[in-house]
C-alpha cells in the first residue's frame, strides 16, 4: 500500500498522531536484556509490540542501529513490524541526501533492502538528489525544513528575498517536488510558531515533528499549530520519553502507558 | 595521526592531489570477480594496492556498500587501507546529518566503528549537528558546500542579504566552525566559478572537489580555480573513470594508468 494511504489509515484507525521513535541504547535497557545477543531486537520489538494499536507509524533511526553494527537487526525488526502490525508504516530516519547516481543506493538501500515505507532526506543538494525517491511514488519522502535543535537557525533562518530559507523550502518542495503527492516535512517541535508558518504554506502536507519530551517542545503548541483543518496532518514523534518510560521487566507495559498518555494528551487539543 | 597532518604528508610525499572515490558497482566488476563471495572487498581492495604511492586520499562511498548489505566489507577494507597504506588518510563519504543526541551515534559509526580519518556532512542542520564531529580535532570534518550536481542551485545559489547561500555556509564555517582546524568544503567540479569563490573565502582550508570526469567537470579550471598558493589545498576526486577504467583481468593495472593519467593532468597546472 502507498505510504500515505497507510498514514491515512493508521491515523483513522488507531485514532493517533503519535509516531514513536526507535533509537536503541543498550546502556539504558532493562536488566534481564543487557548482554543478551538479540538485544537490540527484542528490545524494539516489544515495544513495537506493545504499542501498535497505539501510533500512526514507526520511525527506527538508522545511526542507532550502524553504530552497534545492528544493520541485521535493524532488516528483522521492520519486517517485524510488516509481518505482525500491517497498518502500521515503517519511516527509516536517515536523512540521507547525495548527489542522483549515489541517491539511487540509497534508494535501494531504505526501500529495497530495510522495506521502509518512508525516509528521511536532506535537501540542501536540491531536487535532483531527492528525485530518484520521489520517482518510488508508493513510498513517503520526509524532507527536512526546520529541525528541532537549538542550530536549527544558523542556516535555515537566513533570510532569502524577506523570507527564511525554511519557508522557500517548505513552498518549493510543496509546490515543485510533491508532483506525486507523497512528500512530507520535518518540523520540529521546539519551533511552533515556524510550524504555523509551515503548515499555513503547504496545505495538507504532513508534518513529522520530532523535539517534544526530552528536547522540551510543548505538545499543544504542536497540536494546535500544526494540525491540518481536519485535525490530523502530524506524526508527532516520541523516543526517549517512551522506549525508556521503564527501566525494569515491565518496561513495554511503561512505554505502551507512556503512548497512551501522549496520544490522549495530542488529541485532546486537535478538534478545539 | 591527525587527519590534516596526513592529508599534508600524502600531498607531498605521493605529490598528488588525487582522491580515489571508492563506488563499488558489481554489474561493472571484471568477469573473474562476478559472483565471488567476497568481491566488493577483493574490488575494491585490489585498486588501492595498485594506487597508494599515486593518490593523496580514498573515499569511499557508504551507500555504495549499504546498498549491498557490504558493511562488512567496508569495515575491512577501511582497515586493509590502514594496514598497508598507513599513510593514505581515508574519508568516509557519509554526507550524514542529525541533531546532537544522534550525531554523536554517527560520529561512533563513522570514526570508531568504520575508523574512517574524515567523513562527509551535510551543514543544513548547522553548527550543534556538527558539533560532536568538530570535537574530534584528530579527524576531518568535510561539509558540503556547492555540491556538483545541477540541483545544486536549488538551495545552494539563493540569495542571501547580496551572496548566495553557499557562500554563507563557507564563510560560516572557515570563521566560525573551524576552531580545531579540522574542517574541509566539498565544492563540485562542475561549477569553477563558485570554487574559485570559495577559495578567495576561506583561505587555505582543504576543498574536496568531485565531479570531474563522468560528471563534466573540467580538471584545469579545477586546479587554476581551486589551488592555495602553495599549489595544493585540493582532493579531487575520481571514481568511475579509474575504478572502471578496465573491465578485464588487468583492471587494477588500468586504474593505475588511469590515476598516473590524472594526478599528472593536474600537476601541470598547480603551480602556473
Amino acid at each position: 500500500m502507498h505510504f500515505m494511504q497507510s498514514l491515512q489509515q493508521a491515523w483513522t484507525g488507531n485514532n493517533s498522531l503519535v509516531c514513536v521513535g526507535l533509537d536503541p541504547e543498550p546502556a539504558k535497557f532493562p536488566a534481564h536484556l543487557k548482554g543478551r545477543a538479540d538485544a537490540v531486537f527484542e528490545f524494539c520489538s516489544a515495544i513495537v509490540d506493545a504499542t501498535a494499536d497505539l501510533v500512526c507509524t514507526y520511525k527506527p533511526q538508522i545511526a542507532h542501529f550502524a553504530a552497534l553494527r545492528a544493520e541485521d537487526a535493524l532488516e528483522r525488526l521492520i519486517a517485524h513490524i510488516h509481518a505482525k502490525h500491517p497498518g502500521v508504516p515503517v519511516i527509516l530516519d536517515a536523512k540521507r541526501g547525495d548527489i542522483g547516481s549515489t541517491a539511487q543506493h540509497y534508494v535501494t538501500e531504505a526501500f529495497d533492502r530495510y522495506g521502509a515505507d518512508a525516509v528521511t532526506l536532506n535537501p540542501y543538494l536540491g531536487r535532483d538528489s531527492v528525485q530518484p525517491f520521489l520517482d518510488r511514488a508508493d513510498k513517503g519522502v520526509i524532507l527536512l525544513c526546520h529541525t528541532s535543535n537549538p542550530g536549527a537557525a544558523d542556516l535555515q533562518d537566513l533570510d532569502i528575498g524577506g523570507k527564511p530559507l525554511y519557508q522557500h523550502v517548505a513552498q518549493m518542495i510543496a509546490r515543485d517536488w510533491n508532483t506525486h503527492g507523497n512528500c512530507a516535512l520535518v518540523t520540529g517541535a521546539t519551533w511552533p510558531e515556524q510550524l504555523a508558518q509551515v503548515r499555513s504554506l503547504v496545505g495538507d502536507v504532513p508534518l513529522l515533528v520530532p523535539g517534544i519530551g526530552a528536547q522540551g517542545g510543548d505538545v499543544e503548541a504542536v497540536v494546535r499549530n500544526g494540525r491540518t483543518s481536519a485535525g490530523a496532518g502530524l506524526m508527532i514523534s516520541s523516543s526517549r520519553a517512551i522506549l525508556y518510560a521503564g527501566s525494569g521487566a515491565d518496561f513495554a507495559q511503561a512505554a505502551r502507558t507512556a503512548t497512551i498518555a501522549l496520544r490522549d494528551t495530542i488529541n485532546r487539543y486537535r478538534q478545539h
